[in-house]
C-alpha cells in the first residue's frame, strides 16, 4: 500500500503475466510455445522493445493489474474515462461519505507556457498564499460535511444528499486494467501536462508497473 | 432540445442507421442485400424482436446517436461509466465555471424497500421540508462558488481552485453511443432503482430513441 | 491441457481474480475493504446470485483467465468474434503450416427443428456414410496441401500460399477474457443451436471456469 | 461501390459525422457550443493536427462509417481482429455459399529485406510463373467446391460442409468504425508490410475517408 496525497492510496491487489507472457504471446505467431518462448534477457528485452516500437499492443493484454484506489472525485473521474478498464466504486447512494476531503498542502498558480496547467509558485508570499488558501478549502469542505449531514438528519435519501459535496471528497474503487491500456494511461498521466494530483497517482502505478514488468517498463520508457 | 431538471439538457446532435440497418445487419448472414433487406413492416418487426429476444446484439451496432447533454456532475458521472461509447466533456482546467447547480424541487426521502433508492414523501409537511433543504443547498452551492472566485482571484489554478465546487456542478458533453449500448443504458437507467435524476435524462433518450428506431424500441420495450 | 475434437487443446496459462475479486468488487459499493470482503460461503453466494440475476457484470470483470487454445478456423473465427478479450495466433505469414486439420468422426446432418443447426442422424446407413464423408475430407485437405507446398516451393510467399487451406487447417492461440466477457461466451456458445464443434470447445472452458470460480459458476449456471 | 481484387467490394453505405464533429468535441473543453466550433477552416484544420499529434483520440469517436466489405476470408480474418468496431458477416451455417474464390493475377515472392513480406518478381519468367500459380490455385479451388457440394448432396449440415473450403472464399459483412478505429486500422493496414491484399482494401477506405473527412484525413496522412 503506497499513500499518495494527504489521504489517497494506491494498492495492488491482484496481478497476472508479466514480461513472459508479453514475449509469449508475440512468438506464438511464430508457432513457439508459451515454455519455449523465452531465449533470454537479451533477446526477450529487444523482442518488447520491438513490440513497442512498431505500437503491436497485442501481446501486452495477457498481463493484468488489479488496483485498489483511494482518490478524489476529481482525479478519480479522470481516471475513469480510461474505459479499456474495470472499475467498482463505493456509492454515496449506499454509504454515508466520511468527512475525507484533499486538502492540499501547497497551491499553484496557472503556467504561463501552457493554457490548462499549473505551476508551484516560488515567491516569498508562497507560505501566506498557502495558508490562506488551505483554510477556504477547509473550511468550504467543513461547510459543505455540515449541509451534508443536515440533509441527512432531516431524512433526506444519500443518494440526494451526497450533492453538495465537494469534488475533492475521497472515493474509493478497484480498478482493473492490462498491461497496454496500462501503457497509455502512463504516458498520459504522468505527462508534464497532466494535473499535478493525477501524476502522483500515476508516477505510483509506474512503479509497480516497472516492478511487475521491468523489461516492459524499460520499453515503454524509452519509447514514451 | 429538451430540457431536463432545473438546467439540465437532451439534444440529438448526429445519428446514423435506424430500423433498416439492424434489418441489414441481421440479413446479411443469409447473403442478402442492404438494398433487399427490408421484407414489409411486419416481417421487420418480428426479427428485431427474435434478435432482442434472443440476445443478437451485434445488428444494433450500426445504429449510432450523438448527445449533447447538460447534466449534474453525479448524474454525468453514471452515465459516464457506460464504457462502449464515446465522451467529450468541458474542462474546469481550461474553462471557468459558471455558477450552474442543480438545486432540486423536491427532496426524496430513502425507500423503504429499497437500500439504495428514494422516494418522495407524501405528508403535509412536504412543503416546509422541501423549502427548507432548498434554501441548505443554494446556500452551500452559493458559498462554494464564493470561494471558488476567491481562490481564483488569488491566482490558484482554475484546474486546482475546482476541487470545492459542490458535485451538483452541472457540466456538459458529447455522447455517441451506438444503440446496442444505448438499451443496456436505458435498461439500467430507466429502471424503478436508479437514481430519479439519471431516469429523468433516460426517459428523454428513450424518447429520442423511440422516435428515430420505432421498431427497435418496441422490440427493446417489450423485451425489458 | 485438455484434448478437444481429433487434435484440438484448451490450457488455462494463467488467472487471476476469482469468487472473492467478485465478492470483493460488489461490496467496495458499501464501502468495504478486500479483506473483509468475504461473509462465509452461503452469504457470498447468495450476493453473487443476486448479481448474477440483475445483470450487475462489473464486479466479474476483476477475475482473468488467459487460455491457450488450438483449434480449426472455422472455429476460431467464431470465437474471435467475441471483441472483450485478447488474442495472439500463429501468422500464416511467419510460418509454414504443419498439415493438422480437422476430420470429424462423425457427421451431422441439419436439424429440423433449427435453420443452421444440425444433428447425428441415427440410421443404420451412418457408418457407411461417415466413412465416405470422411475420405472426402481427407482427401480433399490433402490435395490442398500438396498445393500449398508446390506453391511454396516454386517460391509463392506463404502468406499468398495459404490462401488454399482449407477452413479445418487447425491454428493455435492465446485468449486472455475476463469472467463477465467469458460467462457471456459461455452462454452463447454451449447453447444448443451453437456448432457442435465450438461446443467442445465451450464445455472444456466452462469446466476451468467452473473450478476456479465455483461460486460464479453456480450463479452463472442457474442464471443461464 | 468500389471493386476490389478481382471480386471483392468496398461501399459506404452510412456515414455520421465529419470533420465538424471533431472540432465540436474538441471545443466542447472549452464550453463552445456545436453551432459555433469552427472558426475557420484554418484554424480548424490547425486544431485538428494538433489533436492527432498529441494523440487526443476522442474527438475522432463522433464520426462514424459504415462499409459493406465482400472480401477473401484471409483478409477478412485481418479486419475482424480490429475489435473497436461492429460486425455482421454472412454465415456459411445459414447459407450456401457462391464458388467465389479470390484468384490472384500475380504471385508475389518473399521480400528479402522483411520476415513476412512479399514482392512481386520482376524476371522475366513471371508471366509463365503466374500462369502455373493461378492454375493450382484455380484447381483446388474447384476441387474443393466440388467435395463442398458433395457433402451437401449427401447431407451433410452446411455448417460441417464449410470446413473444406479454402481461405481464399469470398465472404461479406458490414464493418461499422469511428475514425478513431479507423484511423488505426489505416496506419496498420496501408503500411508497407501489412499483406497486399489488405492493402488493396484499405487503400480504397482510404479514400472514403478522406473523401468525408479531408482536414482529419489531411492530418492523419502528415502524422501518419
Amino acid at each position: 500500500m503506497v499513500r499518495v496525497l494527504d489521504k489517497g492510496i494506491v494498492e495492488l491487489k491482484n496481478f497476472m503475466g508479466g514480461d513472459l507472457a508479453v514475449v509469449a504471446a508475440a512468438r506464438v505467431s511464430n508457432g513457439v510455445s508459451y515454455e519455449e518462448a523465452s531465449r533470454g534477457a537479451e533477446k526477450d528485452q529487444k523482442l518488447i522493445n520491438y513490440l513497442t516500437k512498431h505500437k503491436h499492443g497485442t501481446p501486452f493484454e495477457h498481463s493484468v493489474f488489479q488496483f485498489y484506489i483511494k482518490a478524489p472525485i476529481f482525479i478519480a473521474r479522470e481516471m475513469m474515462r480510461h474505459r479499456v478498464s474495470s472499475f467498482n466504486e463505493i456509492s454515496g447512494r449506499y454509504v454515508q461519505y466520511e468527512p475525507e476531503f484533499y486538502i492540499p498542502e501547497q497551491f499553484r498558480i496557472p503556467a504561463e507556457s501552457n493554457k490548462q496547467g499549473s505551476i508551484f509558485p516560488s515567491d516569498e508570499w508562497k507560505r501566506q498564499f498557502d495558508w490562506l488558501c488551505r483554510r477556504d478549502v477547509e473550511d468550504i469542505c467543513s461547510d459543505a460535511y455540515e449541509t451534508y449531514k443536515d440533509l441527512l438528519r432531516r431524512g433526506v435519501a444519500k443518494e440526494m444528499a451526497r450533492m453538495v459535496l465537494p469534488l475533492n471528497l475521497y472515493t474509493q474503487y478497484y480498478w482493473t486494467v492490462n498491461a497496454r491500456s496500462l501503457m497509455n494511461f502512463l504516458t498520459l498521466r504522468c505527462a508534464e501536462d497532466a494535473q499535478w494530483e493525477i501524476r502522483q497517482f500515476a508516477f505510483v502505478v509506474r512503479d509497480i508497473f516497472k516492478e511487475k514488468m521491468p523489461m516492459t517498463f524499460n520499453a515503454w520508457n524509452d519509447d514514451d
